[in-house]
């Protein structure tokens, strides 16, 4: 058993069934798979039941006729509430700290976290039952999340990966001087024979072409390609019948 | 208009108006506003418009017939891609990296951000309109997220708060989506011309053409040389007496 099924999620009296569904799909693509439903509408939970996309988590999930019996073993409660309308007499933490402390709570031992309804949320009742809340720092004009997309968030901050730092970009593979040299002069042969390069300015276009080359990141790959490319296009303007070039 | 403003997010044919309606709104939670939809099925529209929650998202939202019309001025286009079932030609970044990266361009920038149809996802022509895509994290034993939730993950990202107020990206300018597209169409009509195409893999070829466009890390005034090249090496390829291109 992993840390991640030391997690509990509890939906308390949800009443969509798309939302059940939603958010037992959403626990799986984290890795967790523990799901209780406190007095769910019977018709949502049996409709639930048969969505495709998470039915292992939906077939073993449990139902308990009340909050407290829910809460079974769990040492750590937390409720995840929306900001409107509730005075919180208990610690709120941000998300991401939130889950920082969870994570770390579960490396031993269980946690239940705990959604309210889609319309009331949870109540002062229900929350009274928690350690700590945790929010979604949302913005103040739409501060109220989709059931489903709030476990989806915070089963993905949850699982984040450690939160180590994202590593500097590795630096790519370039291709070799000689190789830019001849994409270089190739192009200045297609160049030169479609008149775009005048015989006046032709030392200065040189340069400007070989800085060019060397301001597109090409990866090596992609040089042998463009080389490619333009030894066709090369070739082709050397079939001219009559050279209209330059003079 | 502060840097969100610079975000502009687009569903591309997605069938189910809850999808849509879920995704307005999860953007609104975290202040994103800018939404446009390609190709959406009708039917799914009119309903998602008709949802409460994300009203004024939907009403300002954009209809594109076509994901080139989508993307306009956008100077960087990411693509939210699912893992399974895509060859990845272009860089792949973890959600967390990601978002560091659009935050920073998006400080003084716009960038588009591709979420694919629920069935489908992105497919691998929308994908080749993108500079780079990003992935969220999920379980292998149960990759694929709903669409909604996925937009929720990636607008949070985004607006997490200890990113502060983003800074600006020490990057270079970028060109437009349309130059792109116009270097692109020049650059396959001169292949044409030239017999490096062959009608029977042109279609493969065309996406490879836009993709290494995108690889080049182009600055505007670059782009404007490189299109000017293609213009005269196209013109000079059609003073040509006889079509002896590919058969």
């Amino acid at each position: 058993m992993g840390w991640k099924d030391n997690l509990t999620v509890i939906l308390v009296e949800t009443r969509n069934p798309l939302n059940i569904g939603a958010a037992a799909r959403a626990m799986l693509n984290f890795g967790f798979t523990r799901l209780t439903l406190v007095k769910p509408y019977d018709v949502a939970f049996r409709e639930a039941r048969s969505a495709a996309g998470a039915a292992a988590v939906l077939a073993d999930a449990e139902v308990a006729p009340s909050l407290d019996q829910a809460l079974g073993e769990a040492t750590l409660v937390v409720g995840a509430s929306s900001p409107q309308g509730r005075v919180f007499r208990q610690p709120r933490r941000k998300l991401e700290e939130a889950a920082a402390l969870l994570r770390a709570h579960l490396a031993r031992r269980s946690a239940a976290l705990l959604f309210g309804s889609e319309k009331f949320g949870l109540s002062n009742e229900h929350l009274s039952h928690c350690h700590w809340s945790l929010r979604i720092p949302t913005d103040a004009r739409c501060p109220s999340m989709n059931l489903g997309q709030a476990v989806a968030l915070v089963c993905y901050e949850l699982a984040r990966p450690a939160a180590a730092p994202p590593r500097p970009a590795a630096s790519k593979p370039a291709p070799a001087a000689g190789q830019l040299d001849r994409i270089g002069t190739r192009l200045a042969a297609v160049l030169d024979s479609s008149g775009y390069i005048h015989p006046r300015t032709r030392r200065s276009h040189l340069l400007k072409i070989r800085r060019l080359v060397r301001r597109l990141a090409l990866s090596p790959g992609d040089a042998r390609v463009v080389e490619g490319m333009l030894r066709q296009i090369e070739w082709k303007l050397g079939q001219m019948p009559i050279s209209t070039g330059a003079e």
